[in-house]
């Protein structure tokens, strides 16, 4: 994206970090992380972390590793929802246990995180410093894990009484969670006060939800070719995103059936999916979900609102916009 | 046992500590967690920490928590293992991807080690000292997941060249690095110099390689009702034991087939398993195992000799030997 082309030479320097810690390890375990990391993608949360370091005035190179660490927390969930979810393609290629089988896939996530946790006991801060970051992105990685295994207990307790509250809170931690760290740790890092470490905190946490909540919009709208996923695979894989649990609160008895049946089949079939497609769009469940996002959005810039003008300002403030009108 | 009575109120709080941290999380994510870690287990890594805590010097208490941490890493490992190895039964109970499925079995596991690092950045310790503490921790728990993915490269790519020396060093990080780490955190936190620290690390690995060859022996020679998981089951899964990397090369080549072909085709058939435990049986496979451990439970016992006699270390020398004495 334009507006943050000037932190292009440090996000290369996160990607090359990412890869050298690897390359460093032993192939039999590591070997399969390199070319999964190159697949890219969109790199947000790292983007997310050297901005705010900027905001609050910090120097780029500082949030370099912990923005690094983030990232491959990142990579780190996905090599695992995909396990969890049985996604089928991740950034247009095959997902990790379909490349490699779960046993390698799922031990290659394990390392990944464990290397990750690794860095953090060597980054080079003063111990309490060091000791008060971990301390955030422990809280803020638990708050992605759990909200994945709420989720993943909705799926398999078949709850469809899932409240737009819950459904948010569920998100709050599986996605926002970790762009709020993002934005946290690098103010942190760049020596943010608290208030402008909480504001920044909240921006991603606001962005994040919408991101989410975008996401799920172009799972059932998007293309193959731009998403890179699957389309509709959050239908077959019986995921209660904002569009379905509107719908469920809209829809008629029968086409409630019809739409539950569908999620609980866990079916890939075309026909399925293209019927629950058709319940979310004239039920206004796909619009819905647009608005909530772009409420959201909203929230997030408010957020930062009182903030010097600055570049890395006005970069955040384009994500935000970004985020929404994004189609992969 | 006997030999480590007098630290039993603490091995009580270490369990206690662990169920009051996961009872007091998200029933949804971490409810699955409290009875298999209640399913016991023989909670030696905890054991190990408290008495090396008390060897040099340290006052129980001082371990509970570091050997809680561990013993929470130990139990994440055995439900990724169980996963990754298709495992039936674990203490005796169903594996607990077998009870609640695959995505909510991994994802618990990631709960676990996640809840895990958070205990590791708050424990009350100079900041300084409690990051030393952790990247003993980070560079032990990589060395175990490391192993546990040089032996699933094994299996996925076919190799049967596996030498002696390739076996040790994968049980080196798979078994051992837990158990050093178990030794050489209590004797840090126990105030020990960095000789004794060293000193009973080496104990711990060692005792610890001796305790993964034992347990390989017992998967072919035990019985269900005191070894609480499937015999046979290491042939079902395709692992490169000691035995197997012996039996190999003594051999002839038709036998080494059979072996092979069985090993490769993860079968479940009684018939099959009964084939490769007699060859393991005519070959001396089992017997050459039986003294390997003996002579790395010897070397355990040999690193803490000159330690000043007391009764924490009378039970470290009394837990090596019932390491290969064991049959559960």
């Amino acid at each position: 994206m334009e507006s943050y082309s000037h932190i292009t030479p440090y996000l290369r320097s996160v990607e090359q970090l990412m890869e050298s810690r690897l390359e460093a390890e032993d192939k039999m375990v590591y070997g399969l992380l390199v070319p999964f990391l190159r697949r890219g993608g969109k790199r947000i949360r790292p983007v997310l972390s050297l901005l705010s370091c900027g905001a609050v005035g910090g120097q780029y190179e500082a949030a370099i590793e912990p923005a690094a660490i983030i990232e491959m927390f990142h990579n780190f969930t996905l090599i695992h929802d995909d396990i969890e979810d049985d996604s089928q393609f991740r950034r247009g290629e095959p997902a990790l246990q379909m490349a490699y089988g779960v046993p390698m896939a799922l031990n290659s996530g394990d390392a990944l995180y464990t290397l990750l946790w690794r860095e953090l006991t060597k980054l080079k801060l003063r111990p309490a410093k060091l000791v008060a970051l971990q301390t955030m992105y422990a809280d803020a990685f638990k708050r992605v894990v759990d909200g994945q295994g709420v989720e993943l207990s909705w799926i398999r307790g078949g709850r469809f009484d899932v409240s737009e509250d819950e459904y948010l809170a569920m998100i709050g931690g599986k996605t926002a969670a970790l762009m709020g760290l993002s934005c946290e740790a690098g103010a942190f890092i760049g020596g943010a006060g608290k208030r402008a470490g909480k504001a920044l905190r909240q921006y991603g946490e606001s962005l994040g939800a919408a991101f989410q909540i975008q996401d799920d919009v172009l799972n059932v709208t998007g293309s193959f070719e731009k998403y890179q996923k699957e389309i509709g695979g959050d239908i077959s894989e019986g995921k209660r995103t904002l569009m379905v649990v509107h719908c469920l609160s809209k829809a008629g008895e029968a086409e409630r059936k019809r739409l539950m049946g569908v999620l609980s089949s866990h079916s890939r079939k075309q026909e399925d999916i293209n019927d629950v497609i058709g319940l979310l769009q004239k039920h206004g469940s796909v619009e819905y979900a647009r608005k909530r996002a772009a409420s959201l959005v909203g929230k997030a810039k408010r957020s930062i609102a009182r903030f010097p003008d600055n570049k890395d300002k006005t970069a955040l403030l384009a994500i935000a916009d970004y985020v929404i009108k994004r189609d992969r």
